[in-house]
């Protein structure tokens, strides 16, 4: 049987069928009243996800596009930033700030440990001249299931001035990231993630602090000039033609974690989590980062005796389960689980029980037969 | 009675049912080889309808973003070019240049009026040692509804021997624009346009001679780099996380578009631009471009002893239909009719009984009641 698929990557993520219709709509004018009425609604919305006042600004774009936006609007060349790097994504934005002629030092951890917020202390306290002028940290890095402990870094950063800037791409939505009460600078993410919704929009939520430094910053730009989303959107407008139809998605997706609210959207994730990793630990599955560093959004397993690409192929061929791999270096070491967005207590044992099944039909044998779902219910209950 | 709107306007245009419906479908992994499959076909169907053999690289961006990146990516810092000014896109593509710090020529003409191609000439045959590196030129201005003489240009531009820049965000499906035959070296577009299908999405044609020209450019970029979209389209994947479900979209209005064929699709247009046209005359309305520079996408009216805003207002309000009135300094000036994408002849006459019922109501007596629909009924003919 086909056509019957179902998500449990890091993204897309599933997206709620009411989202889905809503999407579907005939477009309107990005120009009209109507519109506009949308974008003052989704802006809302997106300022009680991101729990601030700042503003937070809407491209068609992904995550990247987002994160690069975060980064270019607020520095100029030469600049010197911090980045936290410990996986795909926060090598990635030492490449984004080099490729803008940033001087970039990484702070590093290998991928699978988290970023000692210790070395971002040192680093910053040793910069007595205050040269360093923003610290880039990705919250969850999706290519390891590892939460970095931003708030501990923050306070670091706090204490030196410099601009904190946030990839909380898979982190929004997922566990608490107060904005305004850390003071975060800058926080980019992207539909397809905690959001429910397909990918196509990036969000930007800035602070005053870095709109300060966006009146000096001197790297180009046109498309991702935040300036102009931040004078457009004061109009309730747009500077571009957004993608109208993933703003209705947007606005019934916000409605829904509305209704749930935001701590029971947060304890759902943690459960799910719990579940996942008591799951794993009870099929004898290593998992690939540690319980104190786990990631809500998603669980990385480095199994032993058994080959994750075959797991990966095995849970999708037999029961249209589609499980992400190993990125990188990493490809063919570890698989990924994701369970973020729109995902149920119910769709946790189903992936599970389908991890058993696929492990029976594998022929590993390092667990006991309904160990898995055993533990994950257990973790389930409210 | 609302909810029943009915889109006149460049952009967003409408959407046909089969293609909200395929948006409508739940999202799959982009890195699914059933995706890999579906940027496959529609790499091809892109390439049919640019018909060109040329790498597309496919962009979550809007329009503007599409051209952006296929400036930015073949130029360095200082670099002249010629930018042909007619109108709010021309306009915007000598921003992009000067927000990178490319030196920047104009060739101007008043908004309503084509650019002249002989100024091109001059200028491209004065720069006998070839310092200008590329000529950026809007082939269908959005905002004045004139279509610019393209083919001449580009002709004087291939003397010369400088890249040649195209946007062709309303002409792409709308007119015949042989990328390979004129050797176009970057062609962008917008989803929202002549696709049918939802804005997000942004094209960018890239000729070998230009990808020779990335080779030594060295304009910052990273999202917007097109050699990450290259690489990944090689293998039939994308450097980030696309919008899957504007794919979708993409996917069946492709088909749709290869069902009709392309020669029917530009008669369409054609048509349909001299039905509006011929209904504006029959109005005493004045048409804003002249009949041998008119775009086959939109038709701009400069109404006298009637308002354009007023027009716009009493049209959707009783009508729900959207036109586009007149931008910066045109707003009040002139209102738009987009006949662009998908477009029935009915619609056309549609639009046109609505805009004569609009005249009458609003107390504008220089036309005989019906003339409108006749002129248009009698241009569709086929």
């Amino acid at each position: 049987m086909n056509n019957k698929l179902m998500l449990m990557i890091p993204g897309p993520t599933p997206v709620p069928e009411q989202v889905l219709l809503a999407m579907a709509k005939h477009p309107m004018g990005h120009r009209s009243s109507e519109f506009s009425q949308i974008i003052a609604e989704v802006t809302k919305g997106l300022q009680w996800l991101h729990q601030t006042q700042n503003d937070i600004l809407i491209l068609a774009a992904s995550g990247t596009g987002a994160m690069e936006a975060g980064i270019i609007n607020f520095l100029s060349p030469g600049d010197r930033v911090l980045v936290g790097c410990n996986g795909k994504f926060g090598d990635r934005w030492a490449e984004v700030c080099e490729a803008y002629s940033l001087t970039v030092e990484r702070v590093t951890a290998e991928w699978g440990k988290p970023l000692d917020p210790e070395q971002f202390r040192k680093r910053l306290k040793a910069d007595s001249d205050r040269q360093i002028k923003a610290v880039i940290v990705t919250h969850s890095e999706t290519s390891t299931g590892v939460l970095n402990d931003l708030e501990t870094i923050n306070r670091h950063v706090k204490a030196h001035g410099a601009l904190i800037m946030v990839d909380a791409v898979t982190s929004l939505g997922a566990v608490h990231l107060p904005t305004d009460e850390w003071g975060l600078d800058v926080v980019a993410s992207g539909s397809q993630k905690g959001y429910m919704i397909p990918p196509g929009l990036g969000f930007v939520a800035v602070s005053v602090k870095a709109w300060e430094a966006y009146s000096n910053a001197k790297l180009p730009r046109f498309y991702l000039d935040l300036g102009k989303y931040r004078k457009a959107a004061a109009k309730d407008s747009h500077p571009f033609t957004p993608p109208v139809n993933l703003f209705f998605a947007l606005q019934a997706a916000l409605r829904m974690m509305q209704t749930e609210g935001l701590e029971s959207v947060f304890a759902r994730h943690q459960r799910q989590m719990n579940a996942t990793r008591a799951a794993a630990k009870a099929l004898s599955l290593p998992l690939f980062a540690a319980d104190a560093a786990a990631s809500p959004a998603i669980t990385a397993i480095a199994p032993t005796g058994v080959d994750p690409e075959q797991i990966r192929s095995v849970v999708k061929r037999r029961f249209d389960i589609a499980m992400a791999g190993g990125q990188d270096h990493l490809k063919g070491k570890i698989f990924r689980i994701g369970h973020l967005g729109f995902v149920s207590d119910r769709d946790i044992l189903t992936a599970i029980g389908a991890l058993e099944a696929t492990l029976q039909e594998l022929g590993y044998e390092n667990f006991t037969p309904g160990a898995g779902i055993a533990a994950a219910a257990k973790a389930l209950v409210l």
